[in-house]
């Protein structure tokens, strides 16, 4: 007997953001591998799974994914549906690529199920689209994250290049990322907004300049950096609401 | 009474690749406007609505955006519900700013359901990953569709500077789009697929090189152009198949 191994796009966290074929699996699934970030109300629409836990840890990476592959190719010999369970998309910045080539070399067959990317989840969030007819036509979706001898394109040039960047896992090198785009010539007054949490109670949401980034505090929480011009008027609706509290505090 | 607004991601074309949250505001609503290219499977989620065709041609838009814009604004006049359902993401090439400002603007509620947008069904499809450790991390989301005076990065040098690319909404112009890219510096020999219909039963996929793009033929359905080394092997692959056949045909 072997069964199917499914890598399903968990999406940004709220349960009802997982599409209809995910939700379907999850409760059908005999065991779901997941990811650390996977909210409770999601892994509760497995209601009849064993819940394994894979979390990874940078720079640990390697011999994880190892384990990681081999558990899901051990799981899919002793049931029919196995779930792989990741935060938003399992196809963009999801390591999908090592889990499928390594079931397939064995024989395992893998589904993937796509599911609603972080970027997309917190444009609808903030009422912002990420392009705009006459004035954003391209997006750039990037992490700013790099490995030890990691090649392909750098980052900073694809968010130079495109109207709307979207950078994700990168809350933690704020300084770093607002350094090396302006630098590299990307103006400091670029309106940014710093997404926490998208679509769960506890998302909060920041705008601010390029900048200022680095200025920002986060709780800690999957975050995702929006870069570009579509979000200057609600940078200036912010300013202007942060104004007109300060001058009503100030009134005696 | 005023309703709400509910600008809706309806993914690339499967049913149930709609979220949970989109399927059951579409068995609420009780109007529903949707783009031509909305499959009836999808539309038969909203069992109670009634179900207003809004397609745009390119040419025609202005008019025909200020019209969409005024009757979503006089559903939600008369109706708790009302779904403006757009195919795959609504803030991803969907003109949701001209919706949502119009009607925020005339005081009507808007909300915004994410979708699946077709760059992550493709890959889900294909099996085979947008980004890759050490190899591709980061993508260039574009569209060649130029509308007169438009603004904004060009959409070549997005696609330069990324390591894979999605070319959403240039079947059309394939030709156009093969010359500037080799033009700009992109290698001929550059992989791509070509996925029409993704998500539905009658989908279909070519692999082939950039060079090649233009004779590629497709049936008319929505077709999204993927391009970068991370389908090299797919590629590879496609060949070596074609390649057997050929062979297996010319024996005695």
């Amino acid at each position: 007997m072997s069964g199917t191994v499914y890598l399903v796009g968990a999406g940004p966290g709220a349960a009802d953001l997982l599409t209809v074929r995910a939700a379907r699996l999850l409760g059908e699934a005999e065991v779901v591998f997941h990811d650390a970030l996977i909210t409770e109300d999601v892994l509760s629409l497995a209601s009849k799974a064993e819940k394994i836990p894979v979390g990874k840890r940078s720079g640990r990476h390697a011999t994880a994914q190892r384990f990681i592959n081999k558990r899901l190719a051990d799981a899919a010999r002793g049931h029919s549906v196995v779930v792989r369970l990741k935060g938003g998309d399992p196809m963009l910045f999801g390591r999908a690529h090592e889990e499928i080539s390594y079931l397939q070399a064995r024989g395992v067959r893998v589904e993937v199920v796509p599911g609603v990317t972080a970027a997309l989840a917190a444009s609808a969030e903030l009422g912002v689209s990420l392009t705009r007819r006459g004035a954003a036509r391209t997006v750039a979706l990037v992490t700013p994250r790099v490995a030890a001898g990691e090649r392909g394109s750098h980052w900073v040039a694809s968010v130079l290049a495109a109207d709307t960047a979207a950078i994700y896992m990168g809350a933690g090198e704020a300084l770093a990322i607002a350094a090396a785009l302006i630098e590299a010539g990307k103006p400091a007054s670029t309106p940014i907004a710093l997404v926490e949490d998208a679509s769960l109670p506890e998302m909060r949401v920041q705008y601010a300049t390029l900048e200022a980034l680095p200025r920002l505090a986060t709780a800690g929480g999957p975050t995702l950096i929006l870069l570009g011009e579509v979000y200057r008027e609600a940078l200036s609706e912010a300013v202007a609401t942060l104004r007109r509290r300060g001058q009503a505090s100030q009134r005696p």
